[in-house]
């Protein structure tokens, strides 16, 4: 038991979503961060080699199940060594790409209130924090800080099918430079969206994100700029600005706005948002967010599922709490 | 992990069941108490506030399962604010009427030799302990307790779909008050029983209970009276008497008696149970029950799925350990 | 809290599997162990007796999932009591040929690489350390030990289905005895493979196995023979050979030969493998392995799940990490 630790976040939110034509009144789990229960723990192996491993649930709070349903440790499950050349773990993982757009460049840090968050998961892209973010049967490899740069590359090999052996597998790296306020970051992703049930040969998709932030301390900013190229899908561009602003010692306030720009016709959408949280400790938060989208007539990107229309403009806001353990 | 605390309970039976034409042995999980393992933590805020969580996962410790198989914490998940106002939380929660039928006005206490319950769920009723007396995407609120009295109301937003807002949604409400020997207490539930795949305009359900108990220390008194007021199935009325005896430092004896009595023509039911448990621990227990129900012509409950026929009687035996940690 | 202990072990491999016209890279979970994470836990109830419970989840560390899906605590889920008579459990349960084939008399101790388990898994038999090794619904006997001689029974009641209450019935026991260097075991099977969908009346299947090994300090001589007499497949003999050679205080290697004598015309199988661990620490090991089987014209064993082809040859060649917890 000593080697275990339990970790994780419960986040709910009562909310009020509105569509052109409907609206509805929710309970809903992660509005600040994704609801969630972990396990993990370190070994010293000695000469500073340690073997280290994590198993990982996505929980929808609101009904008890996981975050997709019918996997257990659905966010991660992994385990490797960490010494002096860094980290490698295998398993099922974040991407680099999953890390960069939640952590380091993303004003709303995910989400359903993130516009960032909301344009890149249904415009199809991979660098994006949810699901398709992370990969199954991978290996990654994250180096110790040099000097302000760290370096992550992933490789992973998808749905092991001798079927079709491309089916799902994924290539990325990110490399990243932060020193005081200053951070710029670099991520590219390759992945082929062809299935076992579909075997096609060839559908391989080329995302490349680059952002920076700069906390000027009376607030931080923040901006990604990312592209997706696939063989199937239209291609697009997700380009994003947000500013999160210290309010007194507990208080935060999160601006968001993100557009997508598809190369298909009539088929952009813009996002934004604005929300505020406040710490009433380290671990439990208070918070209140809005966000809103609107599309071009061709497509149908919406901030709450089933509210969505051809055109239409959709807004979810909620206010919730979120307590880490 | 000092944030979090592991608990639950394995529970398992041998048991013998008959019906009128066929017999069966079986291994079974929850004869004194619901098996299932979760954690839960609270965070003290300060100011007399407090945060808190739970997730707690129902076992079939026979297959090693979750009941119902396919969510992972199906028993309950929320996480909430406790101060001198009481308690709010926000999650998948047991009802106002679970615990008054589970805790307070049944002998038995529950489970598959519970005469109240067998007949409650078995005639469609959700204040009863068992899934039915749960609600996803729920607000609680459970008063503290004042002077004796104790107040929990409850919203369930049910499925939260734009086809049919409807469906699922629940509200409850008990009041109970508790002072020495004596409690007595009320609850009342409303629900929608439509689905989304089903639509229909007005499907609600309302129900009643009345519950009290006095504890004569050589035994405790227990009854309770509860009505279903449905428009799809027939109304109902259930009622509830038994007995919990001290035997020694270490042993109960309980009694339970319920009968149904359906609106619908030739379709009451009658059961009744008679169990003893034995502490070989604050934590650890031994306990031997039998229960059995009979039936009018035109219905079918049952104390064992798989042996009901109209105007049959089924019985179980079973003994076993309840193991808590 | 106190009361709980969290335990298992994260194994993950890369690898590569042949077969005579396809090939695969692949990373998957348990190699050198099965991957797991479980809660167990005793409670001293005085006079000797301990009441104790186990829930473990087989984990696919390469996706998150249970193995198999769909069950939570997939590979154990009991609860007991423990004297001075021995240890009574009920629940889901490893049965005493598991036991008997992973720890005692297969020099690979299991998984991808253990060419006895490979056989014994397709070959249809229950005395094997996989799914089919365990048993639903079961009460099980382990006797203290008695001079070296350790008894196990267990009893499962199947599918506990009015419809077919044979379905899935299964008796088991085994004798050991060990001392010193020398360790012999004999373990018996006996199970209905009818289902409740197909509830034929007689297909019982009869499985006796004995097994042996003597530490000779340089290496660790292990031999079994097995077989299976059934009423819908063909009957089958397995016997295996291996040793166990430490190297160095931290290094074991691992060489097994396995042979498949079905009954069935042209249908036997051979399996051989290698394999080197080393230990970082008493938590954690990297290994490598190497396994290969082929086949009689008829029969279609394998090493890797869609590379097998009647008669053809498979290989599968891998090396990782397991870290214990």
């Amino acid at each position: 038991q000593s080697n275990v630790t339990i970790y994780g976040a419960m986040d709910m939110f009562v909310g009020y979503a509105k569509g052109e034509h409907k609206d509805l009144t929710v309970l809903d789990s992660g509005g600040l961060e994704p609801s969630r229960i972990g396990f993990h723990g370190t070994e010293d192996l000695g000469n500073g080699l340690k073997a280290l491993f994590r198993l990982e649930s996505g929980i929808a709070v609101d009904t008890g199940g996981t975050v997709p349903p019918g996997v257990l440790f659905s966010r991660q499950s992994f385990v490797g060594l960490q010494g002096g050349f860094g980290t490698v773990t295998a398993g099922r993982q974040h991407s680099p790409g999953y890390w960069m757009s939640l952590l380091r460049y993303d004003a709303l840090m995910g989400g359903p209130f993130s516009p960032v968050t909301a344009l890149a998961a249904q415009g199809g892209m991979s660098i994006v924090s949810t699901g398709p973010g992370r990969a199954n049967n991978s290996v990654n490899y994250n180096s110790p800080n040099w000097g302000g740069f760290t370096l992550s590359a992933m490789y992973g090999l998808g749905q092991e099918s001798t079927i079709n052996r491309n089916a799902g597998q994924f290539a990325g790296a990110s490399l990243n430079y932060a020193n005081g306020p200053l951070s710029v970051g670099y991520v590219f992703h390759r992945l082929d969206t062809s299935t076992v049930a579909a075997p096609i040969v060839d559908r391989q998709q080329r995302e490349h994100m680059i952002g920076a932030s700069y906390d000027f301390s009376v607030l931080k900013l923040i901006a990604s700029y990312q592209t997706l190229d696939g063989e199937v899908s239209a291609d697009g561009k997700l380009w994003n600005v947000g500013v999160r602003i210290p309010v007194g010692a507990a208080g935060n306030v999160q601006i968001g706005y993100a557009a997508y720009d598809s190369d298909a016709r009539q088929s952009d959408s813009r996002s934004y948002a604005l929300g505020y949280s406040h710490n009433l400790s380290k671990r439990t938060a208070l918070y209140a967010r809005v966000i809103r989208a609107d599309n071009d007539d061709a497509v149908a990107r919406s901030v709450f599922n089933g509210l969505a229309v051809p055109g239409g403009t959709t807004t979810l806001v909620g206010t919730g709490i979120r307590h880490s353990f």
